[in-house]
């Protein structure tokens, strides 16, 4: 294990009716709060009404943005840096799923950036002062509601990136399922899938000696896959919809991560594609995970991937090795499937044409990944076989 | 799942020579500290004359309080308080393992309380302020590195209580696995005994519907199995000291309980037996484990000892209920034997005699326990067994 320094510092109101809480806890940082959404879901599901009737009847002031993309845009950002300064906003108050959290922690950091709020995207350095951010979660997914980082797009760069401060972590967040119930199928399963690829990310590592955290993330990994099914195909299930809404902040708040040397790589690559194709980021990550599973496994990576279809498949420990391993990446490809996600980048608008330019652009930095680092060829290959 | 408010604050600065933090971080609550420690040992690893060297050099002064016992004594807390303000402490710094932790812990309590230390003990509601507390760890075990409780003796009432405020969780704790690796084998052992008993209070629970605390629970079982006997049988092993170091931290940091109802009941039994005859707190739960987990197995219990089963110890899943449970119960008997844990209580010199007082008072505030609750009767039942 590494070592690693521990600071989860935001709180979390999970369960039914937590929303309760709003007001007392706004009230600690701010009199008057920017709410920041998305396409107006919330309106539809009555949570909308019931935010601005705790904010009125707390004397809490609010300015909105509205409209936040599903891959938040840095037009987005710079709307919502400026209502905070019109309305001397104290608190930036995401509603919404990892998309308007991103947007709501980028927007409190850009507001105290003395120049173009893309900067601080492409140079987390450049963050020192953000607002205090706050969350109620709507969509399990990013992990954004209790983590340090956010992603937001420039489609003019086609750009897609990642950026982050200790500062951004939400002072804290509301996790009521119910408020998941509502999430269309096709939602809810590429939430399930992001959800698996966060874990996957961290898990497959070539550091071998954090066990307590590879078996915390089996755990995680075994509630996606029972819970994505069951919430799936019963969408008020509450137990299901718990499950997967803790999994989903548990799965990317360090947790997994401490005590290794993280690299991603399937995020990296799908960030190309929804940079260039603006598809779903959880669709783009699940039609690309078996497939990389297929490309990596190898003599140095199979015991893991034994460990990973014994302890989160339940395959029999007495099979061949490589047999574990390639069922584990088909019950894995089956298991996407079975949510009816697309399993081919070709379903999903994308054909040969940008593969290249995507690969390259995914590996500009040099190598990705951990338990096998891969270059622009690689990811190249992989792609191909996304097709 | 249950409603729940999570807060994790304590920051944790894992790893070899993570030390290096320490003056920093004192610096930032502090200029003068109280030391907690216990018997000396922390003199012959050297750790000791290290903190000193860390201190003077960064200017902070110091007061000590050595000798805290194994079971840590409310005679130690009142020394602690008055040495507190004698000199004008701002932070209580603990070097050792849970007995100091918890020492420390309640006297950073007590020093703001007008009345008898002993008082916050029995009732916690009477705790408002607490002096900053921090932790440099040397045995994995409690978990009070990490979380908000303490557990106190007083050997004049023959009492053993635990309190508890939030403000108790340490601001810092530093957790360097190299510091364990001096601890006895006895003690290795019965601190993995204490590890696994803080996850099977929180694990035996009777809510079903928290899937993913207790896929977590046997994330940490299995590396208490795993690394307990590697700890035991190499106590240079970094590995293994490291993976037993973070899970004693993670079983009672309030992630396997949120969203539960817990009540423990193998601990407040322990509790009498500390308090009667001092025994090793690990070595107490070691030997009543298995004999409760014997008598709470029924038609009730039955499916979550399979869970425990066929997860924690791998036992083939197809075998008959009642065989994977009664199985697991031997696996976890034979595994307290293989860490030459006593495994009767007439091996730490308990007979008969104080069996119904011990069994009345770990009982005088009702039942006790979640997915079996014990009334008096049963308690002396399971004492018995355990003779």
């Amino acid at each position: 294990m590494l070592n690693f320094n521990y600071s989860i510092p935001s709180k979390i109101f999970f369960g039914k009716d937590q929303i309760n809480v709003l007001g007392d806890e706004v009230k600690k940082y701010a009199s008057k709060v920017l709410l920041v959404y998305g396409g107006g879901s919330i309106k539809r599901t009555g949570l909308y009404d019931k935010v601005i009737e705790i904010l009125n009847s707390n004397n809490i002031e609010f300015c909105e943005l509205s409209g936040v993309e599903p891959n938040p845009r840095i037009t987005s950002v710079k709307k919502g840096v400026e209502l905070c300064k019109e309305n001397n906003v104290g608190l930036v108050l995401a509603v919404g799923g990892g998309s308007s959290i991103d947007c709501a922690k980028v927007i409190a950091a850009a507001y105290y950036y003395d120049g173009d709020a893309w900067d601080i995207v492409k140079n987390p350095r450049k963050i020192n002062k953000v607002l205090p951010v706050a969350t109620i979660l709507t969509l399990a997914a990013t992990g954004s509601e209790m983590d340090t980082f956010a992603v937001i797009t420039n489609m003019d760069a086609n750009e897609k990136l990642g950026t982050g401060h200790p500062d951004m972590a939400p002072k804290f967040s509301i996790l009521d399922p119910t408020y998941t119930m509502t999430v269309p199928k096709n939602q809810t399963a590429a939430g399930t899938a992001d959800i698996m690829s966060h874990i996957f990310e961290e898990y497959f590592s070539n550091v071998k000696s954090a066990y307590v955290q590879d078996r915390m993330a089996e755990a995680l990994l075994k509630t996606c896959v029972k819970y994505g099914t069951i919430a799936f195909e019963e969408p008020d299930n509450y137990e299901a919809r718990a499950n997967l809404m803790w999994a989903s902040s548990l799965a990317l708040n360090g947790l997994l991560g401490y005590g290794k040397n993280s690299s991603w790589c399937v995020h990296p690559m799908e960030h190309e594609l929804s940079a260039y194709y603006d598809i779903t980021h959880g669709v783009g990550l699940a039609i690309l995970t078996p497939n990389w599973m297929k490309y990596i496994l190898d003599d140095n990576t199979v015991d893991k991937f034994v460990e990973y279809g014994i302890n989160v498949w339940g395959i029999d420990k007495n099979e061949d090795k490589y047999e574990i391993a390639n069922l584990a990446i088909e019950k894995t490809r089956e298991y996407f499937s079975s949510l009816e996600i697309p399993s081919r980048l070709s379903e999903v608008g994308i054909d040969e044409e940008k593969l290249e330019l995507m690969a390259k652009k995914a590996t500009r930095h040099g190598k990705i990944g951990s338990i096998r680092t891969l270059d622009t060829e690689d990811v190249l290959n992989i792609l191909k076989a996304s097709l």
